[in-house]
């Protein structure tokens, strides 16, 4: 029974960070709750103190609390114990490879399975899918496994971007990425744009917000969904 | 006593497939000689035929002829035997691995480093650098590590794009990625904007092609080389 959600980014243009969650998560974590941060991705490489520092300001406009689970002994127990957890972004490679190297990667699973509501944004949110194998960012360390969470049968690519039509640069559109993927990888991908999110709910999965998400299936035209779209079956 | 050229990009705006860089090829390569091409980074997904059949086409501009590695039973003696090398662009994780489960990456760097003339572009040149740690291509395999060839006393990033200072999209900048990158490696990364490239001539290393490159260096702020700077000693 899962309740979860997965959004694209943490910020919206112009906006706070998290401003536009806020709103949100008193109904996903109940109320006066302790959360449990991870802040391993490092987001530009900030402190595991100065990131936790910056959850717990923006959470200051909920009745929730926040901790970081670098400030326990026992990382596990943490998890185990936590009443909500929220893993912000940063970079994916960094995040995979300390929840590894923690030991914590099925039990993280385990509890989000059982029931411990869930927030995930960018980095936090690519971990929700099958794999990494879709994440935006630079491979700065490597981990033991691109094998993440599966809270959802496909995997996701936040801060999605539709290819620029004037642009005049030559690297890959983030299109021709997921194509490539498509050739060694057989799962959808879900495009996710800034904005919207996936919300988990029991054992359903919603897309939310004020977008339209594209979807990539292995040997198909992408295709666009509209928010609201069940995709708790796309695979 | 390396020869080579390590390109940004393959192919400029409006032009076609290695048109800029087809005049420097018979200064690198000398005349009639038949060039290995290494198609393993497989391009939005092509096949090792179709991408060697690219790379044929553009080389009709030379007297020089290409060969498919995958058309040799034996890579490793393909390699040995070379009179010239040319890795083409396309994912540098799917490279990256490919190299390594032929067995073959120690042997073309040291073909490199003994003198056979080598020509990379984009995921062909981030190979060039000591990790593969500064790609923007998606992680669609797994390597077995992310060590390249370190023709370079630096990391790579092709393709360098300058941040957008009117986008309104949250994803990473560029260099946003690369500063995440210098919190767990200490080697500089030469952002090389498209349509420059590296010269490795003897034992020296020159920025080539219009533009300045961009340096960053752990630690400090980025900065500017202009056109024709010796980087033989950057680190």
């Amino acid at each position: 029974m899962m309740k979860a959600i997965l959004a694209s980014t943490s910020t919206l243009h112009g906006q706070g960070y998290l401003e536009y969650l806020i709103p949100h998560l008193n109904e996903l974590y109940g109320n006066d709750k302790e959360i449990l941060f991870i802040p391993y991705a490092r987001p530009g490489g900030i402190s595991h103190d100065e990131y936790t520092q910056n959850a717990k300001e923006a959470f200051k406009k909920t009745n929730l609390s926040v901790r970081g689970i670098h400030e326990f002994k026992n990382a596990a127990e943490a998890i185990e114990k936590a009443e909500g957890i929220f893993t912000g972004g940063g970079n994916t490679f960094l995040l995979v490879s300390e929840l590894y190297r923690n030991g914590i990667i099925d039990l993280l699973k385990q509890a989000i399975k059982n029931g411990t509501p869930y927030m995930g944004t960018s980095a936090g949110t690519n971990i929700g899918g099958l794999t990494m194998g879709t994440t935006n960012d630079m491979p700065i360390v490597l981990p033991k496994s691109f094998k993440t969470l599966g809270l959802v049968p496909f995997n996701i690519n936040p801060h999605y971007l539709d290819p620029d039509v004037n642009s005049t640069h030559k690297g890959e559109t983030r299109e021709t990425r997921i194509k490539e993927f498509h050739h060694f990888n057989s799962q959808p991908v879900v495009g996710l744009r800034e904005g919207s999110w996936l919300e988990l709910d029991k054992n359903e999965v919603f897309l939310r917000g004020k977008l339209s998400a594209r979807i990539f299936k292995c040997s198909e035209d992408p295709y666009e969904v509209e928010t609201g779209t069940k995709l708790t079956n796309l695979n």
